[in-house]
């Protein structure tokens, strides 16, 4: 508990110096991808109370049923807008991306924030993270089909988003902001780096992640050889006490268990300023950068 | 074609020199997955031309229709077994394995050479590289059904054939041969690279591979804590002259343009040379290690 509160201490000074300079982002316009709650409704917060002048678009797959969202939007109806996107379905990306062209014409943050596999009314990302981390220990228990469902989910989704948010993106770029770019942040894991992997276990998981980062650099690319104003990054989150991370906190040192509050804010600070040459990079909550 | 001769007397050269001290597997049985043709096919023969006293089984979706293998089979039909095996039917792998365990009781070595996808009588390899070549040169035309199929065929099948054959490599080890481990060689791509994607483009491909190298290297880590003895490497073949490769060649310079003959030899001096310090890696035709 007193590492704990030290956290949340240094997490309330960590706020304030970030919060008097107002976010780079002000006056921009922001899409949060898997806002529905935890890290993402995390996001969308900070970004509503950090950017008195921007506006946020959250999505998910079933707004009705985030409370977290419905609270906001009763405190930020006019900066707030809330839209349903279904990962695995392109269509919905798609009419997202329409919807948020015909009301602010374009994008200067795209944040995939659906960082762990959560499927409402399909699969319980709770349920999900207990599975990997009771069964995916070892290759026998392997199965296909999770293989090929944290795939859709985390690399897949995430990377579609992407392609068609691009057009309001490169529109965007640092337009009515204090940036001169527009940045993509896609929310991977440390375990979805091969080099920093010595601990084995979590095939599904591991492997949607780095694919995801793969897609993301790949799409860093071309971004960069058609000078569009974008920076395209993904970011490491630590361990953040969530529901999520319960089944592994045990093995977390306490000093390494993080609060939403925190994670996202130094996630922000990191978004914010990243600049044209971070275009590509693999970033940890605290801007150190994550071998592939 | 000059420098094609060279390369052809370069690997004469080479070949000989191989051949002249015959393989350290020799004796031991190997599975070839993925032999119907182009590079598979071409590891069963050198398989079985450099390995006398030697065991091979290769597998195909639809062996009947292999001409490569049921030539080979003319000639070393006591020496040569050759099963059925859809890389996208679990139930196909497992009862190759049980098949191999029944005839041989172990393997000493598994090469995942589907280096491509290729699906015979659904997809055509050829068809979906010149797809891939064609279509994925921008975000703006990458597919679902193409990220989905790529990631089943080169990432799922070949980690579900390492799970299925992992006990009888376990039971092989070294037995039998000069050597003191089994090995699992699993064809990579230097595309798959995350640190090396400096032209972009071939989303699907890319991220298959990526995520075959971090399943990849995730088997290797559980190998090494259970002391298993068994070294898992990724291998990256070059660009090898075959059909599958016609719509990418124009841009290879002639010298970097190799013959299955050649790239074979020079990937099966490796798969028979590793230590267990080798185990996880990734490495070049030429034995250079790729990072991820």
């Amino acid at each position: 508990m007193a590492s704990q509160s030290l956290r949340f201490l240094s997490l309330t000074r960590r706020a304030f110096s970030s919060s008097t300079s107002a976010l780079k982002f002000n006056g921009g316009v922001s899409m949060v991808q898997g806002a529905s709650r935890g890290i993402g409704l995390q996001f969308v917060k900070q970004l509503l109370e950090n950017n008195d002048r921007g506006h946020v678009i959250a999505t998910c797959r079933n707004p009705n049923s985030s409370t977290g969202l419905i609270h906001l939007k009763d405190k930020f109806a006019d900066r707030l807008k809330i839209l349903p996107l279904d990962l695995t379905d392109e269509t919905s990306i798609e009419a997202s991306a329409l919807s948020i062209k015909d009301a602010y014409g374009h994008l200067n943050l795209l944040i995939n924030a659906s960082g762990i596999l959560s499927i409402p009314e399909v699969l319980q990302p709770a349920y999900y993270v207990s599975y990997i981390c009771n069964t995916e220990t070892t290759l026998n228990k392997l199965e296909k089909s999770s293989l090929m469902l944290a795939y859709e989910v985390n690399a897949v989704g995430p990377i579609l988003v992407i392609k068609h948010m691009w057009p309001l993106l490169k529109i965007g770029g640092g337009f009515g902001t204090e940036r001169s770019t527009a940045v993509v942040a896609s929310l991977s894991a440390r375990v979805g780096s091969i080099g920093d992997n010595h601990l084995g276990g979590w095939h599904s998981y591991r492997a949607s992640k780095t694919a995801l980062n793969q897609l993301s650099k790949t799409a860093s690319v071309e971004f960069a050889r058609k000078k569009d104003p974008i920076v395209c990054i993904l970011l490491h989150p630590g361990t953040v006490d969530t529901d999520l991370s319960k089944p592994f906190q045990k093995n977390v040192p306490k000093d390494k268990l993080f609060t939403k509050e925190f994670s996202v804010q130094k996630m922000l600070s990191i978004i914010d300023n990243v600049k044209v040459h971070d275009n590509g990079k693999f970033f940890a909550w605290d801007g150190q950068e994550i071998p592939w």
